[in-house]
């Protein structure tokens, strides 16, 4: 792994380089040519001053105070003003994989030429990522306009205030920046404005969402599949054919890896007791599947290109000699995509409770009442209904969208907003009830496929079953279920895909 | 128009065919291998009954009832009680064009192939659309696993029962059938379930849902572009160049749209107490209506695949001789368009609303508080805020998904829903509040133009601030505010595009 | 009724009161010494502007225009202003009884003697109740703090603007003065804010709102009991000692009510078939009606503040020789109870949903499915559930909370709000959706007691059923539900408490 | 504090107990005659088994298992099977405090005498409380009908099984009860059901959110007064006849409570360049804090009640030598008052949200922009409004209801449900978002006051003032902002009130 390296070019960042980046520590290389756009932002940025020009965040104020005037001999007094004034967050802090991934696609943002930081700037958040220094930074302050209340935790750390993790160890940041052999950062003219006026950390967090989200449906899958042979379900809503009349792309994958897993299965006989149709929620599971996967899709797309863009205002033009007032900073694009994803996520968390009611229920799986080994002494899967119907109560909740609710700020110049972090944080929460969720499914599933007396199983759920009966025992006897849950989740959520 | 015809094929319905379709009268006809798919579905399902195959609506009941078999001789019994069991909407009714879109949209669905219905009940919706029958269908009662609550209407209205339009005239359906011309169709096997089981009112409100949208966004940026001449305003965040760089295609798009309307507009030269820069709900305009374009983009997609693929559930597979259980009825992947399609129309109705607010403040306009062309002795626009905040408020409750809300029904076989019929409709609602909100606003621009002194107007505002004036003349007095709102409502929903 | 009157005091306005006003046309009186308080107040205003004291609205300005000054000369011209320029709201319009509701309990609030109007105001809104005068008003407008926005539309017909019912006819407002042989009121200092800053169309809309659920609970009683009959349910939950031993009022006078009503039923002797316990939808009933009841007597005693307690600001104080800026326009506290009620009302239609969902299930009913007088030839109360569940979801909807979304107006001096007309209207849309699934409970409960071969009803059970069997006769062959589900709803909504 | 006791008697603990035994570790006692009660109740279960009557939880199963019949012999195995099985939450876990008020309600519970536990039940949870063992509870399980799933923890305990808490320390439950010198109990009949059925976490939890949400208040009210002194505000809307007049209890407390603080203050006389009226936010504190205060005081009621009263079924009636089911565990009523409460809080953060933003706002404060000590080189507070928006944000999606989302579980048997424990959580959350927001708050007041020259404060501001100082000094340059909130939030929480 330590050979591998992502070069960013601030064309074409991907989802997958950010996780390598974030959570694998992947080296960073910057592109020279996009350096060099980088270079002829900010070379612009100090001829325009030489001209005259009023530049916002360079010789202006921002916000509010854009009427006031900054003054040349106090850009470096200003622009850490400017940091400390604008570090504003509330906890709870940033993981060190968020961090990590917001570096790098602030980093990709710079390389877009349209910033007009200094070339140090960027070398600095390379350095960040290749050295192990991860500014502390609070998760909670951006209204998704830019994230300036949280994204001048980085630039704290390099002028050495705040704190930063160097590896894992948590230090002030002039401590992390002497282990790693840098020095505390000077600042220039709207180096202060580049490093805040990004929206990396929404972006971040909506792609870390989107790795999460993907991960999960893939999990999931399993589990689902399991379930369908521990009810002894049927496979025609995914037959190849009626999923392909139909169009929907989510769909027809989603049915073909489910074929995929079940190959092979007592479901592709004939088998006493079958139902002619099951339950929607596991009739319908690849096409309400499919269609998260669909607003995935869509999540992605609209995702890619803030990550492949400048959010800047204002907007540098080297190639045109200019610079000019932009509305670049709003994400709202695909801040509606991660809110129809999280509805999306919340109709999987309703067909995940609805499945494992059902599996629960003697008049669908032809088994014992709550999957209990022995009727009358065993109580079993009854009560943990209950946990399944809070969770899912939870996600109703983090499904309806947060991105309208915020207040008109700084004097109304600030009348809109995006609440992109907060959308993309509500997604994540919901993604991980539903492991928990899913961990309660597979909990029936594979107690459904014991009580069954071990029907064969499809090449892809077989090693699954095993694997999770090492972790978590058939269920011959009541026994605290809240072990078992969490157990079930931690597996779910190591099973490597 | 008269001559004007659409040809259905099962294959190529557009949103505009359905416009025409629906609001136009435009003729319809089937292409003749379309029916010919029609009728070998049918064939294929007498095929099946031979061969002593079970086929869900046919030999069986539905639903819950799909254990009970039903018998030839009572095909037509059977499906006329279907579809009486089956009427259960509630009011309000749905309009002439709503029908009229969704018998439409299930006719070029049964043109795919898959249905098995007799080829005289397509006949009869083509008849329905061109004779002008409209059964009378009530909104609410569907799930949006099917729309099986309304869609009966129209085969009621088929056998002859229940009341329907003959042009505009309301009367019993059998008169209405006389009158047209027709006898009370005979219902054969699964027939009555084909009428019934399509997503047709759902997809048909979805629609108008795009239609109306894409109407108001155009209609909208003209009073978006008089209120910024209104405001003296900025064209920077309009700049194509600026645009280009972020890679948005609604985004462009709508910048594009603007610096067209606003070409030779007084402000694409300097002008004395222009600001920096505006508040975002101007600055951003391009942007957050971009956002929604991007949105109503993939709605589109989305939906154009419902309204040209099966969603019959068992769907016949005539190709293949042979039927099969599907999920295709599951038409979530664009109901979470129109969730988010929702949610974007939310950001438009804080952005309008907020955008009212800084054009009645003389801190923005540097006109006179509340555009009073007195101040002491005329009140003007001061109170008018609150009607845009309270229709803010409706559309904040709309914006929230609704999708997720529904129980497990029909002894829990029917476990999951997706309410797709409620789910467009609240974006409706949402669209006809911004109707009013818009209609505010233009309240404001206009007298914001005349307060300044007819500075040089647009290319594309000039004339619509011409027709406007028409209609609400300057407020040089305080009058009956509740009067102009509706005229200024009603001069924008019946501007020609 | 001719002979009935209510006589005002400004301290005693009962709901029942308002609802022979509002409904019932009963006359109305000024008691003589609230008038005198009216006068006092009136002399205190004049007094006050004769020492030259800033009284807001009537020397100043309003709103953001406070420190605009208002000459004595001009009170007539600027009064009249108020109005008109306050004359914003959108349609719906306002019913008849919820427009004299509002006159009525305006009224009431100025003979608390805080407000200053002219005693000619409050007389014309004393005659305009007796001689049948009803101002148009339309109902979307205010955000709650004072419904300016709607209030106006009684000015305007007092000075002969705007339209006007004069008992069931719509006219111009001059006209129906005329026929009522009154004169336009020429406006005075104050006059115009007193009419407009007040509560009165919220606290209208939920008085209404009370007296709707209040209708609803009684009628509903009959329902459930007649289900529980229908279901061979079991009365324990209903049982004096236990439900006197958990110390909730409500609860208890709901089980009093439904042993009432079930007395002599076969319920209270053992029978065939009978469950230990019924689901909670049944068996919580008392203890759920109960909640929502314990909500509406915490909503009538802060509403009943409301209705007799001054909203004016300033507020004159007479006994104290003064007058003093005050937030007595501030609704919050019964805004609230309407939300909580709201809450609670959507509980209820969570428990007849699922009751509904109960009754069709054989394993609880233990009759046929779906409650079918034949299986497999009739079909039967099936899919209705859909109505059901879509009721439900519109329910869902409005019981959220809209009173926290608001903009922040008027120069931001108006910068809190509680939207009350909006909530109260929220709550009685999901009354009206009550009915209509109480309708379809009322269908199932009527079929299963004839399904079971009519054992002894009880005494508040059986003159319902056979009153409502005249309107909707027994299911023996499928029919068009649509219909019936109408007819229960207006037997119900029409059933004399 | 060590010789303070509290006697339950399951008839009057109030709220400030709870409090004293969660949070002060004060001792508790049982009251002779309640003790005889829970043995009363314990007799006759023994004696109604003897009778062959079938006991819900003692010799037949709980849930959708009610008809499984249970036997003698197995009454330890099966109470300790049930346990076991229905312990199903997941994390976080409880705090201390928590659980013991969990512990402490349901111990007063027991003492109603209609339970039928052993003694020996109730005696382990009061030396629990008075040694010290605190059972390790998950907080989330619950679905608000019988807090099952979580409260199993405490019998797990009880039996030596789980974790649980020694003091502070953490252990197994057997060796926490080997230290405080107690055996595992055995279990007998029903002592399973009435350790898990009751609504003791929901309760506690909601009992803990009234003490939070009445010191937020109280501490609140402090920041308040500063701020209005911050702001050079108006003492009008707090007139003691004024508030009188309006006839609202918490409104005129409220305003009571503020005049008391800002008593001596130089609000109390004129002051140059004082508005004649106050923004909202400020001017209807006392009426919106008020209403809050209402719905507390409707909250407690109804909390008090349950915290007084069986919620068992089936319920024990000793006094009639007889037992019935009952429906008293359904805990809505006071659930609703919890919901109502959150929508209040919500409008609380509303409002110190809007008051921040106007105390910032110099056409407000007459003071400099976003209070910088120096216009152009200091930038103070002007971004932090955004960290105030993203949790205003929060508290708008806490403020929806949750009680409504529910799955309807067992069978069906469990079709009504209230998520009590997320209800009370939800509010919680709100609470502690609003100290950061009263923090952020309290930072601009000081400011405010300090750039003011420090006019005469008020008796209650003047210390509270300097107190603050000493924690977070003048702000005369930018610095880190969220040190300062985190700063101010923990001096607001641990103002001694």
């Amino acid at each position: 792994m330590a050979e591998k390296t992502v070069c960013l070019t601030g064309k074409n960042l991907t989802i997958s380089q950010v996780k390598e980046i974030a959570y694998e520590n992947v080296k960073v290389e910057i592109a020279p040519e996009a350096m060099k756009k980088v270079q002829a932002a900010r070379d612009l940025i100090f001829e325009l001053d030489k001209r005259g020009v009023a530049v916002y965040g360079l010789n202006t104020g921002v916000g509010w105070n854009k009427d006031k005037v900054v003054y040349a001999d106090r850009y470096d007094a200003y622009n850490k003003n400017l940091l400390r004034s604008h570090m504003i967050g509330v906890g709870p802090e940033c993981t060190i994989p968020e961090v990590r991934a917001t570096m790098a696609i602030r980093l990709n943002g710079f390389l877009c030429g349209n910033t007009g930081v200094a070339k140090e700037i960027a070398e600095y958040y390379l350095e960040f990522l290749n050295r192990g220094i991860t500014p502390v930074m609070k998760s909670r302050g951006s209204v998704g306009e830019a994230d300036i209340a949280t994204l001048t935790a980085i630039g704290l750390t390099a002028i050495g205030e705040g704190e930063a993790w160097y590896g894992t160890e948590r230090m002030d940041s002039m401590a992390a920046l002497e282990k790693a052999g840098l020095k505390p950062l000077k600042m220039g003219p709207k180096d202060g404005l580049g490093i805040a006026s990004s929206n990396a950390q929404g972006a971040a967090f909506a792609t870390v969402g989107v790795i999460e989200a993907e991960e999960f449906i893939e999990r999931y899958r399993r589990v689902f599949c399991l379930a369908l042979e521990g009810l002894n379900g049927v496979l025609d809503p995914m037959d190849e054919s009626v999923n392909a009349v139909r169009g929907y792309a989510g769909q027809a994958e989603s049915a073909r890896e489910c074929r995929r897993l079940l190959k092979g299965s007592y479901l592709e006989r004939p088998w006493e007791g079958r139902a002619l149709q099951d339950p929607l929620s596991f009739r319908c599971q690849s096409a309400i599947t499919g269609s998260v996967m669909d607003a995935l899709e869509y999540l992605k797309k609209q995702l890619l290109v803030e990550l492949n863009a400048t959010d800047d205002n204002p907007c540098l033009l080297p190639e045109e000699d200019r610079m000019c007032g932009s509305p670049n900073f709003e994400p709202l694009s695909w801040v509606l995509a991660v809110e129809m994803t999280g509805i999306g996520l919340g109709h999987m968390s309703k067909m995940i409770a609805q499945q494992i009611l059902r599996i629960g229920d003697p008049g669908f799986s032809k088994l014992n009442r709550f999957l209990t080994p022995q009727e009358g002494s065993v109580i079993a899967y009854g009560t943990i209904q209950k946990t399944v119907s809070v969770l899912d109560a939870e996600n109703r909740m983090y499904a309806n969208p947060c991105s309208l609710d915020f207040l008109s700020m700084a004097g109304n110049i600030e009348d809109t907003a995006s609440n992109s972090a907060m959308a993309a944080m509500n997604m994540r929460k919901i993604i991980d009830n539903l492991y928990y969720m899913a961990a309660i499914e597979l909990m029936h599933a594979a107690q459904a496929v014991d009580l069954r007396d071990h029907p064969v199983l499809g090449e892809g759920t077989r090693d699954f079953f095993e694997a999770y009966r090492k972790v978590v025992p058939y269920l011959d006897n009541d026994r605290n279920m809240s072990e078992d849950i969490q157990k079930s989740y931690d597996f779910l959520k190591s099973w490597e895909i």
